[in-house]
Order: structure tokens, then sequence, then C-alpha cells
């Protein structure tokens, strides 16, 4: 095999895969694939998906969520629900040649997009579909967090109840979890020749990241889990500071040597050395400054109280110590960070407007791929048609818009 | 090319990595590639890296993260400070073969193991380092997240001050993407011989996220981010609640079926009918409901308060309503969702002891790989340079313990 599409930025090229979606995992993860230079086909029902009108919106309407999850796909759109739909999506998905059939799906109560119905026709399927719960039942990022634990112990300490996360962070690691498995499945097929059968439930990449990190181990291996500690950083220290002008730092240490910068920047080396002594506490050790943390927190926090933003940041740049300050996304929308950031283009999203928008975060050979515009929804849909599935241009009005066919029934 | 040892569950076998790292996004990502089949070597410098004695700790003192997140691997100890440990781990990542010469580090402030260095020997590289931000400069996930914009939106509605995550998110994307980039890399090396030179920074994994799920775009588009909301699912109807007995649910309605069924399963169908009429507002739009959600929460909220945890539970299971019962990490680790699924391993873990530990959330034809044990540090120093490295007996002892050669520096 050799392609010439296939150059350091587009590892991918070659590859066609179907994705049938809503919502960000599985959308996440076509994007991620078209970015590294896959052909991604989304496939909607009529009228679009469950998520064709999630928030935020624009002033007009428009979904910027929608966008911002499907750059750089071809979009197609099938009634669902009719045989003649699901035949037509079948032989996308199976179609493609010989580097085609992988599907990506998360709407998996459709027998005609199982594994079992598509390899009939495509023994050497890729096939990945993402589920709520092991068991298949279903469940979201927010409902599938509720159990893992997190929101226990995130927010203030002195809060009662859960603090649920904003970042739908199982979304994320499913989704990437996503195209990892389809990219390393492609790999086998290209190598064998067989196809593959994956399916990952959102809970289990939850339950599993929580093991990774011991989250799990902890409770179980010493009787008890981790509490909630507000901002600090557990077993180690770092903690959040505000300045006189009101602005939030957040400054972590990991080594001695980020602790020792932090007592000099704040002038507390003596103080915090005498405090040693008293409390016989080697602060040398992480879990010893974790442990002592409130104390020191309170001596740092004079100095941090005492000095505006500007002489902080001023004074804090010269050390070892890790800080960033605190910004909101009206901040950080014109800050250099976004603005002058090589990772964003600035992208004139048809039915959106003009703004910045970030490619993959891979920087290849130093440099970033430019995003590339999220299709309207059907865009590719007479093309495809017409072009890779053989459909007659007399049919193909009636196929794109099967509402205007008063045999067929149209989708909610 | 043909390979035997690539399987389904298997599809990066024979690849073998050299992974330089510490916390958590470049283990992940190795551990990660490990699940997949890959042989991967992580390389520490003598006593560990910085992340040896991470928390959480067994009573003994021994890391549980650390075993958590080296799942799998090989262990290599050598004195990255001298010329001769450089060189030992140089021809460890240059060589392996034809499916070696692959790096994922998170240490880039050597020279030694830079791209043009290590291209010298071996020009087909697939080099991969990880960053704190995009200018090379250093960050963590608590101080890349804190200029997000996430922690502003985090936590109870009243509080003031940015709250931080307790799930590494950025951390946990990165080393995804990572285990991706290196994955599809290789199959680019596998068609076209080609190397591959990769910077993922931390930072621009957030803001990456930050823009693909519209948090970005909504701030610059519509000149003004997303509120603080607590625990309400933003621009759709989703809240948590309180049972009389204390324990908190997670309830999301993304569809007008949910609510319907919301409202039928909490009796108040008929006051959200009079509501909506004299509010005007039509509930079967999710952004009305968001807007109207505080009168609506507190409708539903006194059928949570009325009622038992085990009688809401018994409720909604018949529902189609997205729900779930919040957990701490003591709840989940004795919960069937943990002790009862296949992707737990009841792991004999040397030095931490049995536990449940996770394998890839990955099904493959219907079930899941068993989680592998974490090696001990420098298990497999002494194999490597003998079997691979060509070290003769001699020099494996000094090698392996370069504190008990007088002449050389140890590190601290």
């Amino acid at each position: 095999m050799s392609d010439s599409r296939i150059t350091a930025v587009t590892p991918l090229a070659g590859l066609r895969i179907v994705e049938i979606s809503s919502f960000v995992a599985a959308p996440l993860a076509g994007m991620t694939l078209a970015q590294l230079g896959a052909d991604v086909i989304r496939v909607d029902p009529v009228g679009g998906a469950a998520d064709r009108h999630r928030w935020p919106l624009t002033a007009e309407g428009a979904s910027i969520y929608w966008a911002g999850l499907n750059k750089g796909k071809r979009s197609f759109v099938a009634d669902l629900r009719s045989p003649e739909g699901q035949q037509l999506v079948s032989r996308l998905i199976t179609g493609g040649g010989q580097q085609g059939g992988i599907l990506l799906t998360n709407t998996t109560d459709r027998e005609w997009q199982g594994y079992d119905a598509l390899t009939q026709t495509r023994p050497d399927l890729v096939h990945l579909e993402i589920t709520g719960r092991g068991d298949g039942s279903t469940g979201v990022d927010y409902t599938v967090n509720a159990a893992t634990g997190f929101p226990s112990v995130t927010g203030p300490i002195d809060h009662e109840g859960p603090v649920n996360h904003v970042v739908p962070v199982w979304d994320i690691a499913c989704g990437l979890y996503a195209a990892l498995a389809i990219t390393a499945a492609v790999r086998r097929r290209e190598i064998t020749g067989a196809g593959s059968r994956l399916v990952i439930p959102l809970e289990n990449v939850a339950l599993a990241t929580a093991s990774n990190l011991g989250f799990l181990g902890e409770a179980q291996l010493n009787g008890t889990g981790r509490p909630r500690v507000g901002n600090a950083l557990y077993g180690s220290y770092g903690q959040d500071f505000a300045s006189v002008d009101g602005v939030s730092f957040m400054v972590v240490t990991l080594t001695p040597r980020h602790f020792r910068d932090l007592m000099s920047v704040t002038g507390t080396t003596e103080v915090v050395e005498a405090l040693a002594t008293a409390l016989d506490a080697d602060f040398s050790d992480e879990g010893t400054r974790y442990r002592h943390r409130d104390v020191l927190t309170a001596l740092f926090a004079r100095w941090f109280r005492a000095r505006s933003a500007e002489e902080i940041s001023g004074a804090l740049s010269g050390t070892s110590i890790l800080w960033e300050r605190y910004r909101t996304f009206d901040e950080l929308v014109s800050d250099p960070r976004v603005t002058a950031n090589p990772l964003f283009t600035d992208l004139r999203q048809p039915g959106i407007g003009t703004h910045l928008a970030a490619g993959a975060p891979i920087s290849v050979d130093g440099a970033y791929q430019p995003a590339r515009v999220a299709p309207h929804l059907g865009e590719h849909t007479d093309a495809l048609l017409r072009d890779e599935l053989g459909v007659a241009d007399a049919d193909i009005a009636r196929l794109r818009d099967p509402a205007t066919d008063s045999t067929k029934r149209t989708n909610p």
C-alpha cells in the first residue's frame, strides 16, 4: 500500500469513516480522526440528531457547540427510520473501498447498524460503539459522573452536597479512547486483514480513570477515600491565593526547589523554618507540606493579599514555582495565549460567524494544522448519493427530503 | 509484515516504545499503548522520577498512583545525568528493530533525547514530547486549568472565587491524544517509512477542548461567556436533588420525552402545564426549560424531598429519565458497578496489595483484557542491559546502581 496523501500531518489519510452520532464523545472521536487526515462522514437523521440545537447558541440560534464538534467532516442526511434510508447508510458504512468499512456510532439501539448485520456484507468491518454503561444501558457524562465519587470531593471544603465538573471529562476521554481504538484496529486490519468489534462504555471510561489515578485503590486499600480539600493539591503543596485587587492565582510546588522558591519570594523562609522546628516537621517532604497546608497557606496568603496581581505576576515569574493567574472565558478569548497561539485559526464558519477555532492540539514539525469549517447539515448528501451510492438524479431529491414523499414518516 | 502477536485485543503488538515520563499525561499514554499490546519501557532516573512517591500512598508508603499509571510496562533505570546512562537510553530508544524507534517523553529539557540528536542514528524515529505550554514553558494540570476559564464556572452558584476540578482532565486528554498521535504516526511509518516529530502542549489540549465544546466561541461570538450555574445542565434541564434521607441524585432530561417523564413521575404535569401557560413558555424547547430551571427545580424538589433514596430509585427506574445516585469513592468500591464489572481484575500488585484494578475501557468481542501488574522500579534493567543493549555482566551491576561507583554523581 502506498498513498501520497499520507503526510506527517495527515497520518490517517485514505481512511473512510462513517459516524452516526450525537452529543460529545462520538462527534469528538470523529472530528479528531478527521483532524488526522481521515475522511469522516457524519450521518444524521432528517432534521439533525438530538444535539442539533445544543447550547451555546449564537444570537440567531445556531449551535456553536455543533459547529465546534463537527469541523472537517462531511455531512450526510438520511431517513434513518425507513428501510431505504438504512440500506443507503449501510452501503455507505460497508463501502469506501479497502480503507472504508469503519463505523463509529453511539446509537446502538438499531439492529441494522449492528456488527452482525453489517459484517454480512463486510466481514473486515471495524465497528466501534459508544454506550452509556457496560450493560448497554443509557448514561451521559453528568449521570456517569455522579456515580464516580468525584463530585463528593470537588468544590469548596465547607460545601455540603455534590459539585459537578463543568468540563465533560468522561465524554472527552471516551471520544479520544474511541479515536485511538479505531486507529489501532485499522493498523491491525492493514496487517492481518481482520476487522474488530469494539465497545466503549462511557461509565467504564470514568471507572478506569478513577482506578488508574488511584482514587479507587486508595478507598479499597486504605479503607477510606480522598477527602474534599477545596483547591488544595492533594498530597503535596499547592493552593489558590487572592491578590489585593481581587485576582486569584493557582500556585503549585511539586519539588523541594519549588517550595524553597515559594518561601523565598513570599519572604517566609525564616518563619517557615521556625515553624518546621516547632512542629518537628520536614517540609522537604511533600506529604508533610500537604498535612500542614493550612498553616503554610495562612503564612503565604499575607504576601499575596498585600500585593496587586501585577506585582505578584512579576515576582513569581522569576522563580521555579508553577503558577497561573485564573482567567474567565471572557478574559481568555482576548488573551495572547489564544489570540497569538498558532493552534487557533480565524475561521469563517457559515451560519455561525468568524471566530478563533482550534485545530488538533498536536504540533507536527513545529506547526499546527488550521481548523476547517464544519459542514452544514446534509451538505454532502447529494454528492454522496450520486457519486458513492450510484443513486440516479431522479431519486436524489426524494431521498434528500423524505418529508416531500407523503408515503414516508418524517422524523420528529 | 505479518505478526501472529497482533490480535483483536493486541492491535499494537510488535511495537516497542520507550517512555521517559512522570506524573499523569505521559505515563497514561504509555500505559494505554501497553494495554493495546505494545511493549512499553518506562525509563526512570536512579531513585525514580518526581512522581515516585505521589499520593495516594498505602499505609506502608508505596504509591498507589504510580502503580496505577504504570501497569503492564517494563521498567528501566539509568543514571540519566551521566553520558554513559544517556547513551544507553538513546540506544534503547533508537533500537528495537523495525518497530522500535518510538519515544514518548515529557522531559524535554535534555538535548540528548531531542529529535535532532536521536534522528542522527534513527531517521525514521517517531518522537513525541508532551510540554506544559506551546512555547515550551512549564505547566501542570492545575496551573493550565486556572487559565482555561473552567474554574470560574465550576462550583456552587453563590460561591465566590475559582473552583478547581479534582479529576486532572487535561492530563488525561493529553495522554490519550499522545497515545493516538503515536499510533497514527506508526501507521504512517508502516506505509511510507517516514518518522514524525510531534509535540503536544498540555495547555493547547485544554484550549482546543474549550474551543471544540464552544466555550471560547460563545465568549467571542456572543460577547459573554457561560455563567456559573452550579449543578444545573447548561442549555437544557438537568439538576441535582436530595432525598429525605440525604442522598443526592443527578437528573438529566435531554428530550421532550425525558421531561414529560420527569413531570409524570413527580406528579407535576398539571402544575407545570399551568406554569407554562401563565409564563407563556414552551417547555418542549430545551432552552426554555433551562431558562425557567429555578422554578421547575422548586416544583420537582418537593417530590424528591418527601421520599427516601430507595423510593426515588424505584420510581425513576421505570422511566426514560437519565439519572444517577451520587456515590462517594468509598461507596463506589463496594458497588456492583465495580465489584461485578468485567472491566476490573483482582490484581495482586507487589508492594501495594491485592485490589480491583481496571484494564483498558475498551471491550473487544464482548470482553475486557485483564489488568496487568506494574513493574517495580528498575525491574527490567538487568535484562534490558544484557539482552537488548549487549552489556557485559561485569558492567551490569555498576550501571544498575551508579551510586556504588564513586566517580559518578548520584541523583537527588
